[in-house]
C-alpha cells in the first residue's frame, strides 16, 4: 500500500493542529509525507498545500480519501466534523489518526464503533498523545512491572495558564479532564465507572460563571480511586502531574525538569507555557508510531473504543458538574472485538 | 511564677510520648525541667522520676497539680484522662501543653472550652505540633503573605509505614488525619464546614475489614477544598505532604530531603520510619514555644478552640466514613473569647 | 541534489554506531535514507544493506561516494579510517557527518581543515551531539541570553557505569572528556588555552595501572576556569552533569529525571545505564539536524575547526596526564574561513 | 562542677556572633546560663549583662574566668584575642567552646595545642560548627559506614551573597574555606597534604583587586582528590554544597531546600541570605553538644588539632594563592594525645 517513498497522509483540518501535523509529517516524522490537505477554507488548504511537493488541497474529505496518492488519514478538523471523516475512511478501508475527541457524543462514537467492527479489522488510532510521552511510558511500564503492586489511588493535577475565551465547564472536562480519563483507563487497565465533581469557589481569574479549579473523582471497576485537580486560569504555566499509589509504593511523575537557575535569591527552573511546549515530543512519538504501525499493516495506540469510552465518562462528569453528587458511567458492553 | 531555675513542669503520662517529652524538658528545651511526673503505674513514674534531680513521681495528677514546684503542666496520657487532668489545671490557673487529641469527643472539648472562658484567660495550649515544622510555618508564612492570592485547594498527603495492632478506620480519622485538619484550619484560617470520605479497595497489606487507605475532602467556610490521602500502611515510611493551590501559583512541602546519593543504578535519599524522625524539631520547638511563652505569661499555640474544632470535623469524618457521602460539621459558635 | 524520496546517505562503519545511525536515518529522521553501507567486512555490510530497499553495500568507501545514489556520508567507522573518508567527501564536495574524534591527532585534523578550506565551503559536520541535548540546548540559550551575566567557571561531571576492556588513561581524555572539551569550547564561546590533570588515588574497580577518576582543568582565552570529574568505573550507570557560575547566578543541569519512586524506605528515581539511553534523542536531534540542513544546501552544527580544537586541547591534556602539571594547548590561528 | 542551675558560662566577645551566642545560651539551649559577658567596650558588656538574672559583666577575661560562678567560656572575640583567653581558659582548667578560627596562624595555634597538653587532658571544643548541621551528619555518618565504599573526590561549593568591605583575598581562604578545611578532615578522617589555587577572571561584582570566585584543590594523605568552589560576591545568595564521589556511589547534600512554588512561569525555592540562616540550627546544636558533654564532664566535637590543621593548611592555601602552583601542607607530627 505504501510506496517507497512513504506513507501519503491526507490531514483533514488545516488550523493550529492540523498545520502543525502537516509539519510533523513533512519534517519530523520518518516514512510519510503529505499528499492532500483538507480544509472548507480553500485558500488556507491552497497556501498550505503550495508550500509541499505533490501535495494537493481539497475542500471536501471525500475526494481527498479517494486521491490516489492517498494512503492514510490524520483527522484534526473541529471535533463535530470527526464521524463523516471516519465514517468515510472506514468506508474505504484507510488507517486514520484522529485527534481527541474521537466524536462530540457517545452516541456518534457508537456509530464510528460499529462501522469499524462492520469493516472487520481496527482502522483508528484515537490521538490521546500522552500514552506517548517518556514519564507517562516509564510510569505505565512501572506500574505494569507489578514492582509496587496494585495501583490503589492515582492523584492528577491538570493546570493551564489560562483558557481562550468562551471556555466552558464542560470544556473543562471533554477537552481537558478527557485527556486524565484516558491516562486514568491506560495506566490502570481499567475501565472508570462512576464520576463525582467537586467544585471549590472559584479564581477571580477565570471568567464570571466558571467554576474553576475543580476536583473530579474517578471510581474504577476495580475500586481505585482517582481524583484530577483541573485548573484553567492556574496563571502560571502548564503543568501536568501525575502520582500513583500503589501497595508497595508510590510514584510521580511530571516534576520540574530542565535547568536549575539559582539566581536573585531564588533557585529553581522554568515551567511550561502550554501543552505544545510540554508535549511536543510526545506528539512527535505519537505520528511516528502511527507511521510505522500503519506501514506495517497494523493499527495500535488508543482505539475507537478509548475513544466511545472517553466520551461517556466525559458525559458523566459533565452532568455531576451540573447536578452534584456521584453519577454512574453508562456504557454499551464492551465488545469483543476491543478486548 | 517560675523560679530563676526554671519552669517547673509536671508531665502526666509517661508512656512513649510522655518519656520523650520528660527527655525533651530535662535535655533539649531551655528554661524548664521536668518536677513532677505522674503515671498510674507508679513504678514507672517512680523509675522516671528516680533519674532527675529535684522530680517527684505520682500516681494522681490532682496531688501533682498542688505541689509548690508544679508551675505548668504538659499533659501526655491517654486522651480520655485529659479532660480531668485539663479541668484540674485550670482549676489551679496553671499553663498546659496538651497532646493532641485534646479530649475523645465534641461533648468533653465543649466542657474544657467552658472552664478556661470561666478562668477568663487561655491556659491551654493542644499539642499540634506541625505548626511548628519549619516547612509548614515557611508555608504559612507565605500563604498569610498574600503572595500567591488566595489558596482554593490544599493536596495533603499522610503516610505511614504501618500501624500498630488494633487500630481501626475511626483511629485514621481521629488520631491520624487530625493532624491534617489541624494544619486546614490553620493554614487556612478558615474552619472546615462539611467533610466527605470516600474508599477505594484497601491495600492488602492492612488489617482485614480496614479501609485503608481513603480520601478524605474538607470543604471550608469561604469554599476552598481541601482533600487528604490517610494511607496507614503504605509500607515504606512516613510521608508528609501538602501542597496549596492559590491563584497566583502553588506551593508545595515534604519533598524529598536530605542527602542525595546515586548508587547502583538509582539516585535519591532516606524517607523517614516514623513521625518521631520526620518531626522531631518540630516537638522540639513546640515545647520551646510553650515554655517561651509560658515564661512570659501568655498562652500561645492551639487553642482549646482548635482541639474542639478538630474534635467536631473529626467526628463529622467518622460518620461520613460509616455512612457514605457528604456530612456537615456541626460546631457551636465560635465564643469572642477565642477570636 | 536530492531526490524527493529524501537524502541518499552513505554510511561508512557498520559496527555498533554505524548500524545505529542506520537504524535512525531509515527509522527515526525525516527525509533520508540509506542508500549504501561501507564495511571492510563484507559480510557484514551486506547482510545490513539486503534489509533495507535500494541499499547497496560495499567494502570500499570511495566506490560508495561515487555512487549516483549517494548525496550524503556519515562517517562511524574507528576514527583512524576518518581522514581518508574525510578527505575522499570533499573530494566530491559531498556533506558529511563524522562521528567524533573527527581524526585521531591534530596533524590529521589539521589535513581535513586545509582540504575544506580548498574546497571553499563547509561540508563537514563533526558528531559531538551533546549540543542537539535538550538540556545542554537550554543551558547554552541561557548563557548565551545574557541574564546571568559572563560564566566565570563551569563545573562538569562525567560518570560511567564501566568501560570496555583496554581502555586507557589515554582513552578518558581523547574518547570521553573530549565531549566535555567541545561542550566548554561551544558553551563559552572561547578556546582552551591551557590543560592541567590531577589523578586521585584510583578506585579499586579499575583495571591495575589505570588513574580513574582524575580531574581535569581547562583555562580558556578570556579567564573562565573549567573543572571535568571524568569516572570511567563509577560502577552505579551513567550521569552526566554540568554547572554554570555566572556573574548574576548559576544554573545546573543533567539532574535528576524521570519519574521519582517511593519505596522500601527511599524517594528517586533511575539512573540511565549508558550514554545511548542518555543521549537517544540527542542522537535523532543531531542526525535530523544534518539532514535537514543538507537538504537546505547549508552545513551546520560543530565544524571541522571544532575537531581540531578538540583535538588540540585531547593532546595538551594526554600530556598534563603523563608528565603532570600544567600544559599550554598549541592551536593554528583559527582560519577566518571558521569565524 | 554544674550547679543544678544549669552550667554557668562566661562568653567572651559580645559582637554580632558573641551576642547570638549570649542570646542561644539563654533561650535555646538546655542545661547552661550565661554568668559572665567579656567585651573591652565595657558599656556593651554592661548593657547585655543587665538584661540577663545573675550576669556580671566584664571588660578582662581573666577576671570574668576567676568568678566563682563561671563554670565553662565560650569565646568568641576577635581571633587575635584567642589565643590569651585560652591559656588563661586551659590554665584554669576550664572547658572552652572557642569560635573559628582558634587563633590567626600555626604558631600561635602550636601555643594552645602546648598548653592543653601539659594540661593533660582535652578542654577546647573548636567551632567548626558544619559538624553539627543535619545533612553534614548525615553524609558523615553514610561515609563512615562503608556503605559507598572510600571517598576518592570530594566537590565543594561556598558562596555568599556578597562580602563585607575590607574582605580580602586571604579573608576567602583563612574565614570561608578554613569551613571547607575541617568539613574534609572531618568527613574523610584525614589530613590535608597540599594545596593549589587556581584563579579565574574575576566577577565584575568584587571589588577590584580582589580574586573571586577562587577554585582551591586540596590533597589528602591518602590520595584523595578535593576542590572547592569559594565566591564571595555570587550575588544571589549563600549556598554551601558537597558532593562525594566514592568508590560505590555518590553522595550529595546542600541541595534545595523548602517549600517549592510554581509562580509566574517558574517553579522552585528560596535560597537563604546568609550563614546564620542556613546554619541557624547547626549553632544551636554545636553549643548544646557542647553544653552536654561538658555537663557530663567530656570534651567532645573539634579539637585543638583540628583548629591547629586548619591554620596550617589555610597558610598553605594563602601562599598558592599569592604565588601560584602547589604547596605542601608543613604540620608537627600530630601529637598521641590528639589520637
Amino acid at each position: 500500500m505504501t510506496s517507497q517513498r512513504g506513507l501519503g497522509v491526507a490531514v483533514i483540518g488545516t488550523g493550529k493542529m492540523g498545520a502543525d501535523h502537516v509539519r510533523r509529517l513533512q519534517e519530523v516524522v520518518s516514512g510519510a509525507r503529505v499528499t492532500a490537505v483538507v480544509d472548507i477554507e480553500a485558500d488556507r488548504a491552497k497556501s498550505l498545500a503550495d508550500g509541499i511537493d505533490g501535495c494537493t488541497a481539497y475542500t471536501e474529505p471525500a475526494a481527498a480519501l479517494a486521491a490516489q496518492d492517498v494512503d492514510a488519514v490524520l483527522i484534526a478538523s473541529p471535533g463535530p466534523a470527526h464521524e463523516a471523516a471516519l465514517i468515510e475512511a472506514l468506508g474505504r478501508d484507510l488507517p486514520v489518526l484522529c485527534e481527541k475527541p474521537m466524536t462530540p457524543d457517545t452516541d456518534s462514537a457508537l456509530r464510528v464503533l460499529e462501522a469499524e467492527q462492520r469493516l472487520g479489522r481496527r482502522r483508528v488510532q484515537v490521538g490521546f498523545m500522552r500514552r506517548y510521552d517518556t514519564d507517562y511510558a516509564k510510569l505505565k511500564r512501572l506500574l505494569d512491572s507489578g514492582e509496587l503492586g496494585r495501583a490503589l489511588m492515582l492523584h492528577q493535577r491538570h493546570r493551564n495558564l489560562d483558557m481562550p475565551p468562551g471556555f466552558t465547564d464542560e470544556m473543562l472536562i471533554s477537552s481537558s479532564v478527557s485527556h486524565e480519563v484516558d491516562a486514568t483507563r491506560w495506566l490502570l487497565g481499567q475501565e472508570i465507572t462512576a464520576v463525582t465533581v467537586h467544585k471549590p469557589t472559584p479564581t477571580s481569574h477565570a471568567p464570571t460563571g466558571m467554576n474553576d479549579p475543580q476536583l473530579i473523582l474517578f471510581e474504577t471497576a476495580s475500586g481505585a480511586l482517582v481524583d484530577v485537580e483541573i485548573f484553567g486560569h492556574c496563571g502560571y504555566g502548564y503543568q501536568v502531574q501525575a502520582e500513583a499509589v500503589c501497595e508497595r509504593g508510590t510514584v510521580r511523575i511530571g516534576d520540574e525538569p530542565g535547568p536549575r537557575v539559582s539566581a536573585a535569591g531564588r533557585w529553581g527552573g522554568h515551567i511550561p507555557a502550554d501543552y505544545i511546549e510540554r508535549f511536543e515530543d510526545a506528539y512527535d512519538r505519537e505520528v511516528q508510531a502511527w507511521v510505522d504501525a500503519t506501514r506495517r499493516g497494523e493499527t495500535t495506540g488508543p482505539s475507537t473504543w478509548d475513544g466511545y469510552a472517553a466520551s461517556a465518562v466525559c458525559e458523566a462528569g459533565v452532568l455531576s458538574q451540573r447536578e452534584g453528587g456521584r453519577v454512574e458511567v453508562g456504557m454499551v458492553e464492551r465488545p469483543r472485538f476491543y478486548e
